[in-house]
């Protein structure tokens, strides 16, 4: 029987993503179940096993037709072993053997990859990176995260922590981040970051402003809220807006100087704010970009909204 | 007849170096030329062809044994063509079809890449890089250049721009680069842009201090006294190597970030600077590197000296 179908599985902390795929990337069926995390979060594998088990039964789907399961995962992936350590937001608090479990329940084979990679490998092979093997990704969400694509591979580095993104410092000597540094991406560009900024301006600003009403109100302000005032025009909105696509225009720049990738995909939540905040970013990078980058590389949304992940974790499958 | 000989070029614009090397890397042969750039550069290809030629017969070398000549040029590669642009320094004032002449002179087959990624392939198979796949070279002389070595290939990026970690903005609205750009590292940590830094903090500079003295007198000043004169102890020197370290490390952490490199390798004339220069580079960089790339990235010093343009070089044979 010929092997043509990829099951892709896109593991996060509150929904679990799976999609049915060819070997094209086209999705062919997809479904999500509920994320577990109780006791310990030891329901989510078997919890993947069974969906994915009955999910071939129901589409009477013959799983020696199947080449294999991709999926990514939050926390760090050993792909070597097979496991996941850190993964927090799954209440797994020791290391899991991921890989074994669901091969032994499935009889398929598994390939582990994080979370924010998938989601790269996705928009790289069938969103807004167009197949092309140069392309760098950035997710703004609760935290910001990266992929990056460089010669048709992900570039994981010595220990894991190639593509740190978020990490990269844009304001020395700035806000202090979680990972102990100060002035990190994640804390200008990711949604909490966003509301930060904009609590900081609101204090120094003295003019009218929807924004700083809500602030000094203590009602609660989100990321979105902050976008969506500076869409209708709030000033103080726009400013904290114009901040951010600066931050990020420089970390985006940085990237495409040394990678020179066909495109920088900016994806996650944030990123939802769509062409208000992709024009803007553009135009911060393009002070910031070699000239020849300027001219070679894109500033591009993603396309493939919640399917990135599915869609990336499935082409690990391939390979 | 068994191949296991490569051949390795490295065209600088005053000497044209060579080698004979094993398929391991061991140099059994090495000799050089003088650049010939009059007549539009005409001469240099002729040149290196009868070097090679010249050697091979010399040192009774049969050529059915070379594996292929590898080449690092200044310039922009276009690697599919095989042909070299803007190499001003070699007076190349139009695109050379270097591969085609020099194969047609040699009989031998050749791959050409720019002379920063050849350095930086020599470092990462037999220098500071130890033959790692994860290796980022920056190379600081007139100019700062790079080379990134991921998955165990150079990262050329979609138009060959990949790699510009000269360009990489460490003081937004700082010195104007010859790119066009503001504050792109090169401006701080090239031989020039050292002497720049000197130059800028003499004038804010009261106390007494041999570098102010000399840059009063107007005597010439290289990046090379302002290194001697702060490893004797000179204040301002000191101040102007603790400048360019914090730019190098801030860079060279955002490198880090990104590719998690086993090692990042410092090479070029300013790092003759050595141990001096390198640990206070390290110290900055710590400041700006995620926890993860702290404990398992390294910044080293380059080791191959010289050679490693023509060991690069000779790698790229191998492919």
């Amino acid at each position: 029987m010929i092997k043509d179908k990829l099951i892709g599985v896109d593991l996060g902390g509150t929904t679990i993503k799976f999609a049915i795929l060819t070997q094209e990337g086209e999705i062919q069926q997809k479904w999500s179940i509920k994320t577990n995390i109780f006791d310990d979060g030891s329901h989510i594998v078997p919890d993947i096993v069974d969906s994915i088990n009955h999910h071939l039964d129901m589409y009477q789907l013959d799983r020696e037709r199947v080449i294999g399961i991709g999926m990514g995962t939050p926390g760090t992936v050993n792909r070597t072993a097979g496991t996941v350590t850190g993964a927090f937001n799954l209440n797994w608090k020791t290391e899991q053997t991921v890989k074994a479990d669901i091969e032994a329940g499935t009889g398929l084979t598994l390939t582990l990859e994080n979370d924010a990679n998938s989601a790269a490998l996705g928009e790289a092979w069938k969103g807004a990176g167009n197949n092309d093997d140069e392309v760098s990704f950035i997710t703004l969400g609760t935290g910001v995260g990266g992929g990056l694509v460089a010669n048709g591979r992900l570039i994981h580095g010595t220990a894991g922590a190639g593509g740190e993104v978020g990490h990269v410092v844009v304001e020395p000597n700035g806000y202090l981040c979680t990972c102990g540094n100060k002035g990190c991406l994640e804390q200008y560009a990711s949604a909490t970051g966003v509301v930060h900024l904009a609590q900081d301006f609101a204090e120094e600003y003295v003019g009218s402003s929807q924004l700083k009403q809500l602030i000094a109100n203590g009602d609660e302000v989100t990321s979105k809220i902050v976008f969506d005032l500076a869409k209708e025009g709030d000033f103080l909105a726009n400013e904290v807006v114009n901040k951010v696509a600066y931050y990020l225009g420089y970390a985006v720049a940085a990237m495409s100087n040394m990678l020179n990738p066909s495109a920088v995909v900016i994806g996650g939540g944030v990123a939802a704010a769509g062409e208000f905040l992709r024009a803007r970013v553009e135009n911060q990078w393009e002070a910031f970009a070699f000239p020849t980058v300027r001219t070679s590389t894109r500033v591009k949304l993603a396309e493939l909204g919640n399917d990135a992940g599915v869609i990336g974790a499935a082409s690990l499958a391939r390979i």
